[in-house]
């Protein structure tokens, strides 16, 4: 069952519910549509799977583009229901979907939890039955295939890469009154951030934000940091770029240019033990829980007198979840919290303990893996050092 | 009625179409929650319409927040009528907002279009009627406000900049082997990218993506551009940050170093004779159609013998509608396109007629103007030259 494809599970469920159909209608940009379509559009458009066929009603330009990345077995084009554009035209767009579907032998129609309401109502009109139905394409996306488990490393690979990059020019830069220089130039969070960005350019991936938080900064783990950087201070670096697949990266590390105080020194060691506990709960393989890791990391952290999220709201300590899952989106159920249940083979998850304190800063530390039958495989090889 | 508030809108709504309330669920960064709420969330929150109040229910760590941030007249938080984290818990974030609409006097119930179906079944399920009513937050978006304009003639205003200072990069760089180099650097599409971007992140504005593409590579209105900028050839700009506000930014200009072919200067020329056609039509001010102010580019167009997208499907000539509103969206309803209704006092739109040749390359000017009672006013003061 683990290794049913999206199509075998809406099938599956149109039995069992006793549906003719499953529609989606949603974002051209939307994930869920691009994993069960394999095409990514401008527009919006309709997935219908039906009689074990999936087809596809997309806009005339992009029939053919459609034709030539989707998965599905037909491809149509609204051309064939009206002329002109209707874009912006929800009615027009509900008329289409309405005959499209009456072409073909459909009374009961299931859809996705987030289906449109006004969508639903217009087809009742028209004479349809519509309801929704359990989230299988969530739930298959969760397993992830060989060839995602290939565009997942890449990206993954291409984000390890560019922190080297950063540790480098972290390493090269010079001090000069309690600031960092990178050549001639103050090396601040923009620039680094910007030398991150345009190394990943250079390798199929797009970095709209990262995080290159110093000092204080990296205390908060939703400051993506500005300004100069400076040494003996934290500075977290959070890369998470997106590779052309359409497959994320996502790795943090922390360093010190420099000499740390005590505190913070002990934060990162204690990190470091959460992280190399977690991994070994996931050692054991499928069949480990998400809570069970969690559990660990923060076990580590309050034998070592620190407050974790598990106590509730706290302001210094762990503040956040030990990971998520990750593939088209940056990050997808399920999460390594409180209450996660069994993870299996092909899930691919960061994890990410971290230690927070508004006198010393921040430290994180965050691998992506893969959830194997007895084990797991790490996609990062980076060493856990502050220094550079 | 142009001046009636998004509330007063949906308080009409609610008494024609004898419903109790108005509830909108939707992820925390969705634009049509920002605008009716003044607040933007991590998470997804529920907006309530009831007996002239507006009511919000969020995540109890955003409650502060949404109490200084939101237009609201009232708080609440998930965590009266749950504990615990119920993120990615759609089952339980339905009982939630039924506990919550259960608290008031409420029986039918008006929605937004989009709003998910699972919701509105498991609202039916508890006894309220659930039916979407017409979308009068995107019809109240459309004339923006004086604080809006404000937000907007700032993004404009950094965008332009950003323009100058490119164009300025490009004027100061030099040629070498048929290449521009700026500095000891060649410059390339990715370069001047980042100028600009960074440019842009120090006056509140982000830039996830920007248009500079040369050549003809320039011909394909979708292709970001990349590699070297060369002389004698377009260098095709098209810049739409968001500024710190929430509002964008949008802007293009068509630069060339040296001297380009004729063909080229042609296109130029008659461009900037549409453009000045267009803004001709929009001087009539508010009433003036979407269409007329579309069809008179297409006419300066074929008119010189250029085919446009009136023609139907076009693969030279304008490949695209002449411009769209703007505002929390880069790309708002209405865009000036066959078919486009009147304008009214307060709707920002970008101008934006363009020529693309795969021979020699595309041409688009862009500005961004709010329509107004006897005319318009340009928020661009930026000269139509491809000289630098």
């Amino acid at each position: 069952m683990g290794e049913m494809s999206v199509e075998d599970r809406l099938d599956r469920i149109l039995t069992t519910e006793e549906l003719n159909a499953f529609v989606q209608y949603k974002e051209g940009s939307d994930t869920n549509h691009k994993y069960l379509t394999g095409f990514q559009a401008s527009d919006p458009f309709t997935y219908l799977r039906y009689e074990n066929r999936s087809i596809l009603l997309v806009a005339p330009v992009e029939k053919a583009k459609a034709e030539n990345q989707s998965t599905a077995d037909e491809v149509r084009s609204t051309a064939e229901f009206v002329s002109g554009d209707v874009r912006d035209d929800i009615e027009a767009e509900a008329s289409i979907i309405a005959d499209f579907v009456g072409e073909y032998e459909i009374e009961r129609i299931g859809v996705p939890r987030d289906f449109d309401l006004y969508l639903a109502e217009r087809l009742e009109d028209e004479g349809f039955s519509v309801r929704t139905v359990d989230d299988v394409v969530m739930e298959a996306r969760k397993r992830k295939s060989e060839s995602e488990l290939a565009h997942l490393r890449d990206a993954q690979r291409a984000t390890e890469r560019s922190m080297e990059r950063a540790q480098e020019i972290i390493r090269e830069s010079s001090v000069v009154d309690g600031e960092l220089f990178y050549g001639d130039e103050r090396l601040t969070s923009e620039r680094l951030r910007n030398h991150i960005r345009e190394f990943l350019m250079d390798r199929q991936c797009a970095l709209d934000e990262a995080i290159v938080a110093c000092g204080t900064r990296s205390a908060d783990p939703h400051d993506r940091g500005s300004g100069i950087l400076r040494p003996d201070e934290p500075i977290l670096l959070d890369i998470f770029p997106q590779h052309e697949s359409g497959y994320w990266g996502d790795m943090s590390r922390t360093f010190v240019k420099g000499t740390p105080p005590e505190e913070f020194q002990e934060m990162y060691e204690t990190t470091r033990e959460a992280m190399d506990a977690a991994l070994n709960v996931l050692s054991e393989g499928a069949g480990v829980t998400g809570q069970s890791v969690h559990d660990t990391v923060c076990d580590v952290f309050e034998s070592a007198g620190y407050p974790t999220i598990r106590d509730g709201d706290v302001d210094r300590g762990l503040l956040h979840s030990t990971g998520h899952a990750i593939g088209l989106d940056l990050h997808e159920p399920p999460r390594l919290v409180q209450g996660a249940g069994e993870l299996e083979e092909g899930y691919v998850l960061t994890v990410e303990p971290g230690l927070y304190d508004d006198d010393y800063g921040g430290v994180r530390i965050e691998d992506m893996i893969v959830v194997t039958e007895d084990g797991y495989e790490n996609f990062n090889q980076f060493a856990y050092d502050y220094q550079v």
